[in-house]
């Protein structure tokens, strides 16, 4: 039976209208070349997004199970500076950069420590349950303002 | 034991200086939004460039085996038209647009019969295996600029 | 515009009572061991068995989305034998060796020609939309036992 | 450029003879049923067993980049009772049942708090870079029988 001491999932935060989020690197993300696989930053852009919601306040598995909707990528772009390697312990830095009524503009940057591993950015779109653009709900809209503004 | 009789993965072939490369949707590439999860589209392209390279007679694994090198996706962007889901059987249509030294730009689109789903393209950037960029074999350049070139 | 010209996924097929299903190894596949990451092989078996459902005239995306439900995995396993590698074809041979009310017991095999890699099975459970074991369509168990006793 | 500040991955622990390793259900990990797709409970598995390599002061990246070897499936099995879906946290309870030469045999369950999601097992095999079976380096049976044996 499972104990009541669990160890926690970790967590980001914001810090200077920037959101910090980390991630570990394990088999699963290399491939033969000895490094990670391309597509995968694009998913730990996601878990990063992900978290940045969940620090938010905001419960995207409910807002999908009400049938309130989900964000769907609309543009993603990334730009490879060195390749991350097995057990390497990186940071995802985002930062909103634009909220429109249906769409936000998200910066998004991987590093090691001090160096830059890749750089890049997405547009997300809410949609409903069958995948039609609407409006954020707005008072998503005015957290995700407030963070863009928010200073150190 | 294994009879003398195998099925064959599915292969793309050139058309018109395009090069098509079929993809079929499993439950693996679908999220719980009911559609292809967006980092997948990275993958579908990136099988296509093996085949690409397959079927320009070009062997990657005796490459990489022999030391000599292989490519690294230096930039990559997709721009998301219309959902993929189950069972869809999709096409990827590449081009090489452009042939320098050491990188190709390849545009890429995803297609569900007259349907465009994903418009993307990457760069590739050929590496040797310490991931340091190298100049592409001669002859590799030639066949991608016979590819390019080629009319239907 | 895509044109009317289309290749086509790798489409498996039933042979004396068992289904072979044609896999291609791609970068996504391999890990930085250099060859193909574990869990993987659950998702190729996945995929044979997909496929065996389309050869069989089962339109499992149809059954999802009017909500008669789908399978779930209860059980699986996978003896690993000898390494795939980039750019293998492998052959995936499934064979249905029990088909009972709510789920079948398949046993799945990996091949690379006369080479088996991979020596698996699942015990799949016909499930409604929340997840309740539920029973498979009748008509279903019918194909799945005529499956079952095919001679070739 | 990076800020000093930066927030760590989780990291699992041993308590009792058992390692316990947090993790998090992201979008990628779903599949359009709606839970995780049952594959990726191979993938927690993995990256707990690399987290407790970690933890037990074991460097398997250094270990493969020497030339030492690296731990490969040779056999896994899961079997499934309950689903995880987006968000969750849950903890992967691995456990060393036996210590051979060149072999360990792994207990593995993940669960959602009280609930015992899935209960799965491994066992790796040490090998060289070639692939072949080699003793483990002594020093880690030592560590890993220590495990073994520890009491809460």
């Amino acid at each position: 039976m499972a104990s009541v001491m669990e160890p926690l999932p970790a967590s980001g935060f914001f810090h200077g209208g920037e959101h910090l989020f980390p991630v570990r690197v394990f088999y699963e993300d290399t491939d033969l070349s000895g490094v990670v696989y391309h597509a995968n930053y694009l998913r730990y852009m996601e878990r990063a997004r992900s978290d940045m919601l969940r620090v938010s306040g905001i419960d995207q598995r409910e807002a999908q199970e009400q049938g309130l909707g989900h964000y769907a990528v609309a543009e993603a772009h990334v730009r490879y500076r060195a390749p991350a390697r097995l057990d390497d312990a990186l940071t995802v830095r985002s930062r909103v950069e634009d909220v429109g009524a249906a769409r936000c503009v998200i910066t998004q940057n991987v590093w090691r420590g001090e160096t830059l591993l890749a750089e890049g950015g997405v547009t997300v779109a809410f949609v409903d349950p069958a995948g039609r653009p609407r409006r954020q709900p707005a008072e998503w809209i005015d957290r995700f303002k407030q963070l863009c503004t928010s200073i150190s």
